[in-house]
């Protein structure tokens, strides 16, 4: 028995729905889930769909070629099928605070994350001895502002080696350059410490400190060229009052981080973010 | 043009999502919205649908002979079928406390509620000055232990005569009879004041208190025979202290009352609400 | 029986809390709540105390006479003294928008605000209906460019006469300027329908549906020369998705901004709290 | 310079606070944070001060002599005097879950919380590696119904052994006995996985996966000898929908226990925590 997820855009025309769920229904499949959207405004159709097909041999290739006639062109669709076996290649990159790399570690110990992590890469050595610790691959690429270009292609050679999919930033306190980014098209998951679009850049703490705000968050979204500007996937807050210092916001801040890099990292791996418009359609 | 909301559910079997939404497509019918879900440990389906017929001669009596014909039988299914202006008749029990009557009121006259508010009936004349502040027929029924049949038999006579649909009780502070119940069976909108199942029954703030919780809460759900057992539809919290005294209990949940019941009251009325082995399916 | 609360600000400096009780002490009163707080990296400290004397002759006067001279000196303090009784008079601005007018009025009249509302004064005539229904005086000030200057002229007049304490803008839609201000410093009480500093100024929900947050906000603040940039008093969020369209965020953000609105008003009214450098210290 | 934490309670009574703040000024002290509620029903003071003495020389037992002939006495007053370098040792008892475990092993090594975990104990070999990680002493005392009496002597030998101030359950699926809790009378902190009072005992998740509930929790108490019915120190929630399974309760019920438990240590072991009549006093 094959189990494929479908994610599926194009422009909102009349039977899509009828003609995707009868498609499945004809090649003896079963539909396991089905949530779609439609955004009005701009007049754009999206669906994620779990099917399973009993006939193990309908594979992920002939899933494609039939789709592919039977349905693709005359919709003018965009599609990315993912079989639900498969473990994608996650990559971690890290500065200097542990907190992030660790949470994410536990999870994937406790096997909360479908996926697989090929290494963990940093611009320091500190954070190496976890790496050890879990018997996980520890690369070393320093970054100075005059060695970055080359810093980065390095980085590339390690990711494609690794056959990486995705890259995760636990508090990597490097900017990517757009080199990097168009490899890796919204497949570089941030996670910024503040409620973005409030205070976007360094130091977003100390910022909503000043600004005396009652609520601080963290923000977890695709890194795009526009620093902290790309499409968000998840977003938490937690409350604070005049009682907390700068030392406050950062320690109550490390949770949030946590939990919202966490929680985009499992929506992106179970194939649950469709990215457009700079925005992300997130289904259930 | 004619605009509709089907709610289904029925034993899952293969097909029945390509099964209706080809219905749909085949009437000329276009689908606005649709959300599915299905209990795996039960096995049951459950659909909601918008759709609209720019052909305005399907009225929703040809709907209902079309879809038995083409799909009822096939799949054992049950359907509800909505047009989306109707707007239905909601009448609301109150006893003494006016927070969750005003609420209502207020939205209503914002147009926030999609309903129509028929009249305001209670077992004490209290509130009828905010009745007639806000131009609504107000029904005055005591009701003591002697007289609690007759009172439900008035109470009864008044709903047949609006003509109501559904009844929300915004605090009102009476149990409702059985007879009384299944004439709406999931049709009684209750809140209760704690986080069901914790505190059901009287003075909730009050066991809150003294067990010393740090979070209390309130929880709407439809009336069911066993006091505060009925099916959830909405729930909410706020976080409380030792500072905060059962005086501040009950000044924080009424807020929490307030949008709780009006979060329920806005499911059930956009009928997002599906009822089942006690439990609700909510639709999005 | 006299109650009263102290609210003290000053440089920190050794024996305050110790001299400030001991004062208390020393003329038969009795220490209620005391909560205090200081501001490590200005050196700053507050005190927010309640206090009652057996005594009924110790009048609000005869505290002030002995407190400057026993305490005021010696530790360059500044005070707000408070008769527990006293029930400030707020005045309600308001545009067209009823549903933050609705919730403070509904308050009122549930006594869950310890003020006096004289009067509601609107630049448009479309809620004078609702100042009717709860018999409150209603005045209507348009404003336009040219006559801006003279309608604050006119407002003035009327917060004068009817000896307003503070005023509270319930979606009141136009700027105040600098000379309103100047008359009521921290005293004119807005809500922001986003979460300041993300979303100042026109239309927040439209940006925070562009920009695809996945959490919208509300903020009240202090009204100072700069818009939105006012010390900011409470703040509360609710989640969104890709589902919710402009018109969802604007339905969501009403129940928003009338939880915070009413929390700001309460927090002010019960004088819990100071403001400095464009903070707030909110005592509990 | 020595700085510590000093927690009182006593009966309600006039002066108590000038007079221990003006204890405190005498010694040549200064208060860094004070902190204090009244339990006006049950007339009873709790206070939390945080003081710091120039002199090194006012040694803690120093400030207790001079504390017992100066006020104690005086206002029957209980108190905790504890020096602010001090780290209390903190053992951790596990199971076979390692996320809260894990949870707090990251904390301890990222230094947010101020404790010394002198071992970890379980009842089971499964988390052995975990503690090999950390360099931490793993003992393995397995439990039986026959020999628990036993197996609980071993544990108590262990503790004595390595003075063990108090106990983290860290999700430890053993029941302590009352002999054990005596001897850490409030000192033994467990994380229960549900919304207290709100499904106590085991198998909270299904239980309220059976409810239909839309909120589920998590609460950290000291165990007594009533199961899951002692002191509450910290509580938190998450939404679930009818979407979710059983299994995604658990699996959003573990952030939460991570974060409720290690909440609840942080609040512990900073002392600010004052327990009676079963519920918690949580200072800010």
């Amino acid at each position: 028995m094959s189990k494929f997820i479908l994610n599926i855009n194009c422009p909102d025309k009349k039977g899509i729905i009828a003609t995707v769920t009868n498609f499945i229904h004809l090649n003896a499949g079963n539909i396991l889930y089905i949530d779609q959207y439609v955004d009005r405004e701009n007049k754009l159709f999206f669906m994620r769909l779990e099917c399973e097909f009993i006939n193990g041999d309908f594979s992920e290739q002939q899933f494609r070629t039939t789709f592919n006639e039977a349905v693709v062109q005359q919709f003018d669709l965009n599609y990315e099928l993912y079989n639900q076996e498969d473990r994608p290649k996650m990559a971690l990159f890290v500065s200097k605070y542990d907190h992030c790399l660790y949470d994410i570690l536990a999870r994937y110990e406790a096997d909360e994350l479908k996926v697989e992590i090929p290494f963990i890469l940093s611009n320091h050595e500190d954070l190496k001895g976890i790496a050890e610790r879990f018997d996980l691959p520890f690369y070393h690429v320093p970054v100075t502002k005059e060695t970055k270009a080359e810093a980065e292609q390095q980085q590339l050679e390690v990711l494609k080696k690794h056959e990486v999919e995705c890259i995760v930033l636990a508090r990597y306190m490097q900017i990517i350059s757009p080199q990097l980014i168009e490899h890796y098209p919204n497949k570089i998951i941030n996670i910024h410490h503040s409620f973005l679009p409030a205070f976007p850049g360094a130091k977003p703490y100390h910022s909503a400190y000043n600004r005396g705000v009652k609520i601080i968050g963290a923000t977890s979204h695709y890194v795009t060229e526009e620093l902290d500007a790309g499409p968000i996937i998840a977003q938490d807050i937690t409350q604070v009052s005049h009682l907390h210092s700068v030392g406050d916001f950062i320690a109550k801040g490390r949770d949030l981080e946590r939990i919202v890099l966490s929680k985009a990292i499992q929506l992106h791996t179970n194939r649950k973010v469709m990215v457009y418009q700079n925005k992300t359609v997130i289904f259930s």
